[in-house]
């Protein structure tokens, strides 16, 4: 997760020639971020260089990007009548650089490219908040006072990720992940009652490649995370592999290495990630981190995680 | 949690006069906080007022509560040399007014008086960053590269939890919580390795009052929980509460109202409380809100929790 991005020089270069929107609506540029850490890196895959709120821009949103604060809506969704008028999404139509990127990708490299969207819930919460929060006081009032808007809002959500994720998979993305960042913000039967629900509806727009489901607080809604109806379930760090292993059943897994151990010591880092091979055991597992690379992820780290899994065979 | 504090315009009035620390250190002051929430309603005990860093404090931490930001601290220890030249504490030197102030409120009232502390890995996550972080990246690069000052560190700050702990229940507390808020930034390897045995160990001073242990990730630690010792578990409002009975067996519970709901309508909150009464069952359960009231909680959620709780009765 965020396999592109500050933690390269390369991708730095990039970021002070061009603004976030302008890195995101250039198929060229998102492309060639997509491809910077291929480059340095063995991957086996990689993730197009893309946004999660996009789609709202889309739809209405006064989305900016402005230095050093997170994403910021300055139209916040707070009554119904806004939910009302929010505009229809078209991946096709709206979001061509996404999907020209994939296929720039795709005839540059061999390894699979992988897409993604944000969740409904995780949508919901940027465009009613209006940028990040600590409490999502502003989300939740909202879907407690205005339980009927706040449904409509999350079904109309799950088709636009729905349809922009299915729209990637016809582009060439040979797998595509849904991120419920902020569900974790919700207690188990909030979570039952609106945001599984929502991610199932978009899940289910995608019918020919497979689906990852992430939430942050994988651990916590580890006995629903089935219901959910993904091809893998992405677990976050705080869950023990084994444990996982153990409550999902034969669902494949992704993950689930802390993204902050790529700053510990080399022996501290293969130890790590030693640990999760061998607790998700041989099949259905893909490697991956936690959550994603922060800034400050030192290159050599990253090397590290990537020789280690290679090095790893359970034929020994 | 946080029963007293800022969604109450007359501890406003207070926190107009006095600064952070001075309500903290002034006993007077401290116990006229605890008492005015029960003033209000009809709470079943009192939390003392007082901030999981005063200990710090008195090691040497250089302490702030500066307006609008969080707690910050001047000189974080990023050094094993630093941690050696922490002072030691001794609660009743150092903070004798959290004592008083426990004394002045069992003279004035008849229920309960709680007290706490931070548990070790959140003190440590607080000394070392300097404040709060979203990743505690410091914190993680101190523990992975100095892993013996790091057990080091937490021991000491065990030993001046759990002292100050029992302290408190000398002075005259029915009880003690100890706040792991971010234990729940670790994988659970670190946590077995790292938080879990401070708190243990923090917990162990704790002679003659039953304990509360909380993290802010209760559900993804659940299969762990039982081991820190403690004589009940306090959950966050993530994890179902039928579910957390079942992972934790005889173990009492603690929880675990969403503390955002108090903003809902009067029937969803109601609807909340009953449910997870009824969840939790007849015997061993505290209710409470899964984690802080925050500023702008409406007093009538407060009201309508209690009243809603001391309507229930298992007997109809």
């Amino acid at each position: 997760m965020r396999q592109a991005g500050r933690y390269l020089p390369e991708y730095m270069e990039l970021r002070a020639k061009y603004d976030f929107l302008e890195r995101c609506y250039n198929p060229e540029i998102a492309a060639e971020i997509t491809l910077q850490p291929l480059r340095r890196f063995q991957f086996d895959a990689g993730i197009i260089f893309s946004d999660i709120l996009l789609p709202l821009h889309k739809m209405g949103a006064d989305l900016h990007y402005r230095p050093g604060v997170g994403p910021q809506i300055d139209n916040p969704v707070r009554t119904p009548e806004q939910v009302r008028a929010l505009k229809n999404f078209d991946p096709v139509r709206d979001l061509p650089s996404v999907m020209e990127a994939i296929q720039i990708c795709n005839e540059k490299v061999d390894v699979p490219i992988l897409g993604f969207a944000g969740a409904p819930f995780t949508l919901a919460c940027y465009l009613i908040e209006g940028g990040g929060s600590k409490n999502w006081i502003e989300t939740k009032r909202f879907m407690w006072n205005h339980p009927q808007a706040f449904t409509e809002l999350l079904n109309r959500l799950a088709d636009a990720a729905g349809s922009h994720l299915q729209a990637q998979v016809e582009a060439g993305a040979a797998a595509v992940q849904l991120f419920d960042t902020w569900a974790g913000a919700l207690s188990p039967e909030d979570f039952l009652q609106y945001a599984l629900p929502a991610s199932r509806r978009a899940l289910s727009y995608v019918v020919d490649a497979p689906t990852l489901f992430f939430t942050r607080d994988s651990g916590t809604f580890l006995p629903f995370l089935p219901d959910v109806g993904s091809s893998a379930i992405a677990l976050d760090w705080r869950v023990e592999m084994q444990y996982a292993r153990k409550m999902l059943g034969r669902i494949p897994v992704q993950g689930n290495l802390d993204p902050i151990a790529l700053h510990a010591p080399e022996e501290i880092i293969r130890h790590k990630v030693r640990d999760i091979i061998k607790q998700a055991g041989p099949r259905g597992h893909i490697f991956n981190l936690g959550h994603g690379c922060v800034p400050t992820t030192p290159i050599s780290g990253v090397a590290t995680v990537i020789d280690e899994i290679h090095r790893w065979s359970w034929e020994k």
